[in-house]
């Protein structure tokens, strides 16, 4: 099967299901679109996906699938092996919380689009757009530390000794970080596992400077 | 299996895990918080849910599940029947993309904690507050509509013929929007689907006005 990755280096989104199919070891084509351009919102984009985000994972037949959460669940159901997420039914919901609490209470806050609205409709300027990113990165980050950090599931990665959904979340968080200089010191087992997974080329080779776009 | 459900009736991320537990034919004890007084961060929540957020689902045994659509996947896993989302893998990618359109799209921009900030921060005033509001519900809807009016896939719900996942995230939006009074007129297909499942007691009693604490 061929596989069509739209991406953008810096997109987290796009950062975190790049890790997802490295783990699972599948290779695919990149096409590139220049978020900061405005490069998604040409039509031949939108003609593929309506919104206009990145990522979409395109299909041998055509089939178009959006929304990097979904083909990440779309990846473990297709490819199995290796899993995304444990076997056990409650630490699936564990594995799928963490990663929530990154993908879903964090980066739609954090995306270069917000922030392009921050900037246009309360005239937040640089540092303005940085302090509303780093209130939104700390509010989440100092319980999912504690949640790390007090739970006997949480092992090398977030979820024992295997990688999976939540640190793709993860790792792609901390490099999206980089906007703030975002200090990890406070978070010592966040820290510790982001570590161990920059470790992993899966991980390193899903990060924005190793894309085909990064500049 | 006792559930105590963790819940604030106006929560839009409490209202679409309770259409998943109608749907599933599910009873559970309702707790409430106050949001709005600020009572999901006392300390005997905290201790429940780090992060303060509702909902929260506890189980039997102690076991806490945090974040709407996690615990809706565990639903779906432990309690099969009826099926939360259809059989085929790119059908199940297709539900939790829509539903992801608005859970993690829309939600997270637009939930209490944020437009609080908004006025704290940036001086944001109620009109200001609704100006954003309704500027990403719009930005996500128009795409939202074209992709449930152009696909042979939605059915009188948001795919096929049984509400599932997407349907629940879309009715609670739907909900949520009346802080905006939203006009639907121009998504008639996100319109048609919202009537079709207010004639559904699932959805009806997930309601805001159906909860004990509604007021």
């Amino acid at each position: 099967m061929t596989l069509t990755l739209h991406s953008y280096f810096r997109s987290s989104a796009s950062a975190r299901l790049r890790a997802a199919l490295n783990l699972k070891g599948l290779s695919y084509d990149y096409v590139a679109h220049d978020l900061v351009a405005g490069h998604q919102r040409a039509a031949d984009y939108l003609a593929i996906n309506p919104r206009g985000l990145v990522p979409a994972l395109v299909l041998d037949d055509g089939t178009v699938l959006v929304q990097s959460l979904a083909i990440m669940e779309w990846l473990d159901e297709t490819h199995p092996e290796p899993p995304l997420f444990p076997a056990d039914v409650n630490g699936r919901a564990r594995v799928r919380a963490l990663g929530h609490m990154l993908a879903v209470d964090i980066h739609p806050l954090n995306n270069s689009g917000v922030l392009r609205y921050l900037g246009d409709e309360f005239g937040a300027d640089e540092a303005a757009k940085k302090r509303w990113f780093t209130h939104w990165v700390a509010t989440n980050f100092g319980p999912l530390e504690r949640m790390l950090a007090e739970s006997p599931e949480t092992g090398t990665f977030c979820h024992g000794e295997t990688p999976g959904f939540a640190d793709c979340c993860l790792y792609a968080q901390i490099w999206r970080n980089r906007f703030v200089e975002f200090d990890l010191a406070p978070y010592p087992t966040i820290a510790r596992i982001y570590e161990a997974l920059d470790a992993l080329p899966a991980f390193v080779d899903s990060a924005p400077p190793s894309q085909p776009d990064a500049r």
